[in-house]
């Protein structure tokens, strides 16, 4: 007989989690929340859904063919594809409510309607912070991005990372000093293609824009510069005082060094790299990106910079800021590809209550005393048996079940047996609520990314 | 000069809030999470999109009138308009993967193209908890959803609510006895005005459907059944006996209430109901409502029930369950106009450091020590004078600052300064950070909802 069901499909594209995985996903946004939180960012919670006319007074091209774009009734409406025109609005709509500079995080879905292909999303989660000034910003929230981005790193558990930093001024500033201005575009992305094909073919590339092949060479020890951040910024301090903007922009940039190394940012996750410049027309200042260094082949996990003006296309308020943003839900993607995480850390109960007799009044009471001393309780309510039971309790990856029988409840004590040592403890409620906090402390306070094999 | 800029706006019928209401709003959502975790709930988050197709399986009616559905290439898509439907596909397609029962909870934005008014949403977040069964469920989890219940509003801060609780088939075995049970679904719905209309109107229209005066009486001493729970059960169990649909109805309530009593919730939170029915033709066992006391006009504030078949639309499995739903952004609109919120008790950050020296490394290593200590630290980096800086500490509900000219750095001290009580103290950083915490852990023990006026 044919089934009249209709296949349960999820659109291409679009993200959906298995229980456990989600669960670690959880974390990982956890982390960020808690990580921006300490910064003092607002939370923030925009619409999905938006006036075309608002999001898309900025786009074109690309953008233009991606977006989920429709008419109801006559309101001609999109789906949002960043959040960063979604804050623009907002804070030109606000901005007589906000009090600046206002700081604000943002974890939220964006549509993209690129080609369907593994590991590209069309539905996908960003996770943005900024920091808005009113007219001005210091320079200082430039050096405090450094300081999140580390702690959002180690405190996921990726210890061998790089801050890439960069000053776009200096970039301009260079250019405008080597007589190659009206070129800075197209340089810039001949040379972003140094790490894929090589300090010859760029030069060929250079070459090839008409730039001679002196001025190939210059441009590419300047964006090659090694040594420490101190020798890279000595090594280009012989162009100051030639021309205004780079020298402003080796002055910020000497002063974000300075105080990232105040916020106790080790010196080995950060570095100057002249070669990055981000989005050509919308970062103005200091720009960043983040690599794995073990796992180059992923590129930026986390990116951003210093723009002048945040929302010029709904208000004549100069708005100023700094943020950075990381594609979340393409970075959890690659990490669980990379087995990154140990799902079976992690269940939606800290222990699993398995009742071996008929009435379940004891169980039902143990389990409001053990909720109250904050330990996650599930009680398997189910006739089964208890082979059943405890491969639940398996299949859960539950680190622990409490087997109530009739002599526990005669006795008022509990039994509990911890799934991974196999080991099993007879006591009272509040000794074993002891042993399951312990269990249950030592795997919250275990990093959600465990083997980054680097 | 005229402006060519756009105005900012958000389409009518979208919630966006400003900062610090939206950091209530967080509060209310961190309560609803940690309460589901607590009973062992998996977060859950599916696509906003998803096919028409499958979204649209069952719906009509109004539903499809008010969906956000469009094409983008050959692709006929859907806004997601609740949590079941997505929740249905979910477990169809993943039904060999999933542990049952399965229990999930999901706080998530739907779509509803409703006419825009006042305290009506297009887009809003439902907060939904479901556990579903593999073929069976037992009746016991229907006892545990009232306890879930309670926690949540006594958790927020609500203390004087009633969750009702009914059970269908003592709706549907009653109007089997009385011989009315091609009637039934416009008898409850006639009955269910009793609140609105008075007994004498619902009687009236209970005859214009040629149901007998005598009936018509016994139908309103049913639903109306007063005394204690006990006392409720008792009043209905004349009828027990005389049909098979009654006397499991009964059976499950008696069962339910049972236990709901084990999980220790205070009987003046709940009571029986015999009028309540909800979607008529989706639940099937247990029912529940539950009345804010004091504001009955706004209607039920979390609803659901126990249902026989929760994806029949996408496969053969029978997989029944039991939920509830929180029109979350409905609720959070009603309670800010009713100010059951403080938001002056929320602020982004716990502490605010205001530097007073031209050298900001004290002031950046002091705040790293904060956020060591678990302390939400902002710096205000920004050249203003310190008026000015107090100014915002103020608008941004800052619960205190953190002084530091050169005295305090030459003395390795710190100066904090309370705004509420206008307290200054300078003493070591250690001492200080105990005072802040102090205030810190008092402002997060507060109930988010203050001012019932109940």
């Amino acid at each position: 007989m044919k089934s009249n069901k209709i296949a349960p499909k999820t659109l291409p594209g679009f993200m959906e989690l298995l229980p456990s995985e989600q669960l670690v996903f959880e974390k990982v946004a956890q982390v960020l929340r808690s990580v921006y939180s300490n910064y003092g960012f607002y939370p923030l919670d925009t619409p999905i859904l938006e006036y075309s006319q608002i999001l898309m007074a900025k786009a074109g091209g690309e953008t233009e063919k991606q977006i989920y774009r429709f008419n109801k009734g006559d309101t001609d409406l999109t789906m949002r594809f960043d959040l960063t025109v979604p804050l623009a609005k907002y804070v030109a709509g606000h901005a007589n409510e906000l009090a600046f500079p206002f700081k604000r995080y943002q974890i939220g879905k964006v549509y993209r309607g690129e080609r369907a292909q593994r590991g590209r999303f069309r539905e996908f989660y960003q996770a943005d912070i900024d920091i808005i000034g009113d007219g001005q910003l210091s320079t200082i929230n430039d050096a405090e991005i450094p300081s999140i981005i580390y702690d959002t790193f180690t405190q996921l558990g990726i210890k061998d990372f790089t801050i890439r930093i960069n000053n776009r001024k200096i970039l301009s500033g260079f250019f405008n000093i080597m007589g190659l201005s009206e070129n800075t575009v197209d340089i810039l992305r001949i040379v972003d293609k140094l790490e894929k094909i090589g300090r010859d073919n760029v030069i060929e590339e250079l070459i090839n824009l008409k730039v001679s092949p002196e001025d190939a060479e210059t441009i590419l020890n300047f964006v090659n510069a090694k040594g420490s951040n101190q020798e890279k910024l000595d090594y280009i301090s012989i162009y100051k005082g030639k021309d205004e903007v780079f020298d402003a922009g080796f002055e910020e940039l000497a002063l974000v060094l300075n105080y990232i190394h105040s916020f106790g940012v080790p010196e080995s996750n950060y570095t100057i790299d002249y070669s990055i410049a981000r989005g050509l027309d919308y970062y103005t200042g200091t720009v960043y990106e983040t690599m794995i260094n073990a796992h180059p082949e992923i590129g930026s996990v986390c990116s951003g910079g210093r723009y002048d003006n945040l929302a010029e296309y709904y208000t004549d308020r100069k708005l100023p800021g700094v943020g950075i943003s990381i594609g979340l839900t393409r970075l959890f993607y690659v990490l669980s590809t990379m087995k990154a995480f140990e799902e079976s850390n992690f269940s939606a109960a800290d222990v699993m209550i398995i009742p071996m007799t008929e009435d379940l009044s004891y169980a039902i009471e143990t389990s409001s005393a053990l909720r109250k001393s904050g330990l996650r309780t599930q009680i398997y309510f189910e006739s089964k048996k208890v082979k059943q039971k405890m491969a639940y309790a398996n299949k859960t990856n539950m680190p622990c079940v409490l087997l109530l029988g009739e002599d526990e409840e005669a006795a008022g004590r509990v039994t509990v047996k911890f799934l991974e040592t196999g080991e099993q403890v007879t006591d009272t409620l509040e000794v074993v609520t002891g042993l399951i906090q312990a269990c249950t402390d030592k795997k919250h306070q275990a990093y959600v990314i465990q083997n980054m094999n680097v």
